[in-house]
């Protein structure tokens, strides 16, 4: 079965509401700056992100995310593009590096 | 770790979305009738709802979900209560049948 890599949520302050996840749930700081942050949950990751930045989405880990379009190439090694679905929720398409 | 039991997304057509996620992945459906559908990955659950009967939120399950507020109970047995984060986005604190 396919698989959900993160979930990605809008927020206007990172460090404030990372902060709120930390004390609220039992989760795991992935990465942090003032642009983005990577919260992981037991089973899937949630992202924190600045509306002007990225929409809302969640992403579905693809060896073949090229299928759906030119791939943009991120720092971590990840490459991917966003799709809609037909209601128009934005789907990440991402390649995890080998 | 806490665990994120569902990602729940609005759609206009539940069964016209539900057979383009079919399509596009490997999932298993595990419900659908016309008014909501839940889509199982690898990792975790979509939901995809009517905007007018729930919010876009994700789900945290919680064995003390009662300590958020009070709480609704479902017909799978599950009983849930929705909060919100800082930033507003919608999290739904979600206690699973023992």
């Amino acid at each position: 079965m396919d698989t959900i890599h993160h979930i990605a949520i809008q927020v206007d302050n990172i460090p404030d509401t990372l902060e709120w996840y930390k004390n609220q749930y039992d989760v795991k700081v992935v990465y942090a700056d003032e642009t983005w942050a990577l919260i992981q949950f037991s089973n899937v990751a949630l992202a924190l992100v600045l509306p002007n930045q990225h929409p809302p989405h969640f992403a579905i880990t693809s060896n073949h995310a090229e299928r759906y379009g030119p791939l943009k190439t991120h720092r971590d090694g990840t490459a991917s593009v966003y799709i809609q679905d037909p209601a128009g929720n934005n789907i990440e398409m991402i390649r995890l590096p080998k």
